[in-house]
């Protein structure tokens, strides 16, 4: 029976983070892999693909260029989701080769099945046509989750479906009803009402992604609506069914009806379910090592990513809320300093969030409603990318940059950005704040120009003259 | 007569900036602009439209989206140079607007004419119809450069022109000679490069763009060549002749011949010549205010930028390198702030270099040579965006990305990228530089997933693995 120092429960951006870190730190350790596919949803099915879509459909479609050659514009015509789906294929086959390499390369074994606690130490792997069991010292749990798929919903992967069979249609709907307003419902909405499909959304709360700052939420609803999409904020759907084909229109029939609580019925051809996601715990064997998850079969962990069981961590969106990728990876490694009493060093107040979206939003820090609440007194100071020579050049008269600036010690509180490259531009801001930097750093810095970046410049000149009439 | 605190000849980023500045600190200061337009080179022949060039080649011939579609991928066919004028056209006019405006603002007094020093403080505008006298207390001199242009190159604005008229031109050659591999020669070299021009680029030193670090400067010669460009370095242009049309080549001719010192004979159908640019100080009566200019027409001044005048500054183009309008705008400021004794705070080593090359390059800080003459120990770390989820995503396989780390104390001396989005992904690194950070904060931060930024760990990686086996 194979010894591990650590075993690592899948394979995606925790887990192969979690994997690196206990091999560079001389462990032997495996990553136990139920699917065929390395790299979990990040790669598979959520982050990479929905990004190389986003991609696909921003260059097929023009829209990163209609500031410049109008509004009519279009680089390809009739855009076939075999179009798409090629791009995202490449891409998610050179990730696979990448991760693999990785393990390869710090000696990080790939076992191959399903993982089944049967005792505290004890993990047995269930293949089709075989089984093993395999012990381990520590373990990170690093499973992620699926989109919740309500028993009540009927679910057919072709009319109505989450974003899991998404990229596998075979052909394009006219029109999408997107129920829920978090990050995934909203960079569909987004894409596909790019791609010229109709879409509504369907959020229950007044607001979609309910974590940012109000100001960028206010634009980013305000630019989805300029993009055709259909906001239904504050509404709640209480049924949604198939409708049967009507052949005498032609492909334009509505397919799903969604009927919201307010006695709203919406018809469209398509409807994509992304409401909440669900851990997958249930399966583990977890009753054998005395670990509980909860309603949604998530776990949950201290602040160093350790379970209420102190040999077994857990990492990822199988730990809930941000859900991302990025902050993942950090947790994936987080936990495995802590677990073999390495010195680590993080700044969870200084993860960023990106949302790709049409447009694109990253923050970092705190929102303004946030410093409201904690009594922090604040400046804002704004770019607008029309303001910039780079703005211009790219066509984005929407684009927004705003710091929040302490009034007192001029210290950045918190970066919020709507626009082209946001996702990147985000990182100048998180740098300075991780050196306790002050808005005059942005006002004295040269950038070059003309670049997106003197946005900071511009935002910093504009939080600091407010600051001299306070 | 009118009086000023201030007088600034020339509206360009250095102009400007100086303008606003001594405006906000309550100075009355008019801008002598001799030209109809406002801004100067930068964004009437020189920075703003060559980047509106770049972006209108760059989507027009789908070169950033080949990693994507294949080698042969083309957006629209048969460009002209209608096409991409139209574009940079837009922006120019919009840029005129953010100009006047700001003057208006800060009130700024826009004076129309040609300036001419009769007296150390007297200054005569002179327009075609009328002249005026106008005295100043203090003077900054922002006049710019233009295009050298020998006398023995037979310019026709047509087929031997310099970058001025290549905005200009109402047809695209089929082949050009570029004559200098500095930042002007190289930009438009691979523009017409990626045009499908055939592009033969002359340079006396042994490198184009040679304060580049070297391994970047070889990367982007590569990259050059892969594009189709001849470089012919260590070569001096002896001669440059104009060719009669062979009527029965229809439209293939070549039209210019450049003879090398080396005994090469180079056939093109146009000659782009691009070796230094000129000051214009000789028309400005400085032998009035007993200041002298070199033989290039150009300015020397102190770390203040003031000249030996003492009352006369100097700052932009015609100070000489780097000759970026992103130090043109720092120069005047700072020029301002020193003459009326305003504490200011200025990182000239911290001033990036942006070249928007196909591919784009960056820099801020030391080079590999720099720090190897300085004695100063250093070790590279190195990430590839092909390494990384965001190149792949945006086709980009050559980018990368070199952090320079100072092997004692991990601190970092220098950030150098080639690739997409390089001068806007420099500003993190100079950020972090600005502020003393180490390598460790690249290796410990959290980035957005997946964005180019993650390139910064992936190369603090590569590094602080490097110096743990010094």
């Amino acid at each position: 029976m194979r010894h591990y120092d650590l075993v690592v429960i899948g394979s995606g951006p925790a887990g192969q983070k979690a994997a690196i870190q206990a091999a560079k730190l001389g462990k032997r350790v495996c990553v136990v892999e139920k699917s065929r596919d390395l790299g979990g949803v990040a790669v598979n099915t959520g982050t990479i693909p929905s990004k190389a879509l986003r991609e696909a459909v921003m260059h097929l479609t023009g829209r990163s260029k209609r500031g410049f050659f109008g509004r009519s514009y279009r680089v390809k015509h009739d855009i076939t989701i075999g179009d798409l789906i090629a791009i995202s294929q490449r891409v998610i086959h050179n990730e696979w080769d990448v991760i693999a390499d990785a393990f390869d390369r710090n000696d990080v074994e790939l076992i191959k099945g399903t993982a089944h606690f049967e005792g505290p130490q004890l993990l047995q792997i269930v293949r089709e046509d075989d089984a093993e069991m395999i012990t381990g010292d520590r373990f990170v749990i690093a499973i992620g989750t699926r989109p919740a798929r309500p028993e009540s919903i009927p679910f057919d992967a072709k009319t109505i479906f989450t974003s899991d069979e998404l990229l596998r249609l075979n052909a394009l709907p006219k029109s999408m009803i997107v129920v829920g307003g978090g990050v995934i419902g909203t960079e569909y909405a987004c894409m596909m009402a790019t791609l010229g499909i109709r879409v509504t959304l369907v959020e229950g709360r007044d607001h979609v992604l309910g974590f940012l700052d109000d100001e960028i939420a206010e634009a980013f609803q305000y630019q989805m609506r300029q993009a055709g999409i259909t906001l239904r904020l504050g509404e709640k759907v209480e049924c949604i069914d198939k409708l049967e084909p009507d052949a005498a229109r032609n492909g334009h029939a509505p397919l799903v009806q969604a009927t919201l609580e307010s006695g709203k019925k919406l018809r469209a051809q398509s409807l994509l379910f992304a409401v909440g996601r669900q851990g997958m715990c249930g399966k583990l064997g977890l009753e054998n090592v005395g670990l509980e998850f909860d309603d949604r079969e998530r776990l949950k962990v201290n602040e160093h990513y350790q379970t209420t069981v102190e040999h077994i961590y857990a990492a990822g969106d199988v730990i809930g809320f941000p859900a991302l990728a990025s902050t993942a990876m950090e947790q994936g490694r987080h936990a495995v300093c802590h677990m073999f009493d390495q010195p680590t060093f993080s700044m969870p107040d200084l993860f960023p969030f990106g949302i790709y979206g049409i447009p694109e939003i990253s923050m970092v820090g705190k929102t303004e409603a946030q410093l409201t609440d904690e009594g922090i007194p604040y400046e804002a100071g704004i770019a607008h990318y029309k303001e910039i020579a780079r703005g211009q050049l790219l066509g984005d008269e929407t684009g927004m940059l705003k710091l929040l600036i302490h009034q007192d010690d001029r210290r950045i509180l918190g970066v919020h950005a709507i626009g082209t490259g946001a996702t990147e531009l985000i990182h100048i801001g998180q740098a300075v704040m991780a050196f306790n930097g002050t808005a005059d750093f942005f006002v004295h810095n040269v950038f070059n120009y003309p670049t997106l970046a003197e946005a900071y410049k511009v935002a910093a000149l504009n939080g600091t003259n407010k600051l001299m009439h306070v």
